[in-house]
């Protein structure tokens, strides 16, 4: 997908909202564990229930992975299902990826040509050819990691380096001679409030891919305070808040109320940040 | 399995050779082609014919991955063929894996549990809570990313703080605080050189998985001179001077050839480093 199709799903929409599929096999409604594949079955129904309201979806893989080849295969059957039911979604594979050269190579054939999703999340630690080799896809993304949401992200991203630059300013100026605005993005904690403005510092223009409202706590007022610019430029991700919202028999209508609140609110600040 | 089974087996076997079981579809004997799962019958060939000169295997994920479920069930396969008949090799999972502390928890589950391999690697940029999760197995062992052979690491790893320290070598004494000699080792690329006495400086005792012997250019002579311990602390990974030694009918007896060749050097410096 092009940045431009992306901004124009968002207006039309009146939604930055990114539901994260982080589906537990232990935290599904009991109702649906007689199905063949339970994990799709969920997804399959929470995806139906939030599409109105959600212009990506991004399933963490980690979940998927936990469950081995049949977890793969659950994952790739909802992606499936994304693709050919609502197109217009924007599929974010989060894998956190990034290997040498040749290797990230492999990992970009997996995510973007076999199981065929829009963008994949990327670790930078490894450097310009761990991340290059996903940058070669037309319409594909990658999505580098910044400044994350987790307590851990104190440890080295806000290292400040002998010029006076910490780690994850130096991450997205590098990486911005490795690719542009129209094929990567960078992930930024909700957690992070006002050090959103650090970041349109060095990236003015970048989609930011923000996760950390609701179970972690990042406010979205603050988000969009400190990090909306005048196309929008934030995916802001829920997971748990959604999916979670009931594991009984009403978690659709349910996951609907939570996304479609999230959407209105979203809604609001695009027409008043003036990107609608 | 433990730091002494592991020196033991390095000492019995006076090897500290790692065989990285980086197995392309596109690269493995025509032969093969044919079987069921060609990928594991080339990979079970070269476990059979090298396991006498290698105390480690380490498949790196990404080559599994991109065959999707089938390739995580060739990955599955290969790591209980090498766990049921050469109970005493180490088995390393290639992954750099690492995300939110929940997150970082199943992919523990996913390797350890599941999968059962002995040891994981792991990328430090999400700090704390994306690396400890992976801790709190018995006989298990995180090997974080410090300092890698790929071009790219100079990006970010050997950028200097404001208090003079490299990344890489406060991950390391970061990462001390979070586990120890007996849970955690590190990457550190064999075209590092003389970088291996930095290493040593902030991880006297540490075992470090080398990579880039061979292919990459790395030195086996350079590693064990400024990064061999008094009980060795090094294992050695060779991938593709290994395991593509020949692409013919004859690749196992090739394998073995150029596993042996390393296994006689490593055992020359075995002993003139007094480890043996």
């Amino acid at each position: 997908m092009t940045r431009e199709q992306l901004i124009e799903n968002i207006k039309s929409k009146g939604s930055f909202l990114c539901v994260g599929l982080d589906t537990d096999i232990n935290k599904i409604p009991a109702h649906l564990l007689d199905a063949e594949d339970p994990v799709f079955e969920f997804n399959k129904a929470i995806i139906d229930a939030t599409a109105p309201y959600c212009v990506a979806y991004k399933p963490n893989v980690a979940f998927y992975e936990s469950l081995g080849a049949q977890g793969w295969q659950s994952l790739q059957k909802t992606v499936d299902y994304i693709r050919d039911t609502y197109p217009d979604q924007f599929i974010i594979a989060d894998a956190k990826r990034g290997d040498i050269g040749n290797t990230s190579g492999l990992y970009a054939r997996a995510f973007f040509e076999n199981m065929g999703v829009d963008a994949l999340t990327v670790a930078p630690y490894m450097g310009a050819d761990s991340v290059t080799p996903f940058l070669g896809y037309d319409g594909k993304w990658v999505i580098l990691l910044a400044l994350t949401s987790n307590p851990g992200s104190a440890d080295f991203q806000q290292t400040v380096d002998n010029e006076g630059t910490p780690l994850f300013a130096k991450v997205i100026e590098t990486a911005h001679t490795w690719g542009n605005d129209e094929n990567m993005m960078f992930v930024v904690g909700a957690t992070r409030g006002k050090m959103f403005e650090d970041i349109r510092r060095v990236a003015p223009r970048s989609f930011l891919l923000v996760p950390g409202v609701g179970a972690q706590g990042g406010s979205l007022e603050d988000v969009v305070r400190y990090g909306m610019t005048d196309e929008c430029g934030l995916l802001v991700n829920s997971s748990r808040a959604i999916i979670y919202a009931s594991r009984d028999t009403d978690f659709t209508e349910k996951a609907a109320e939570e996304a479609r609140k999230l959407r209105d609110m979203m809604t609001i600040l695009l027409c008043s940040g003036g990107v609608m």
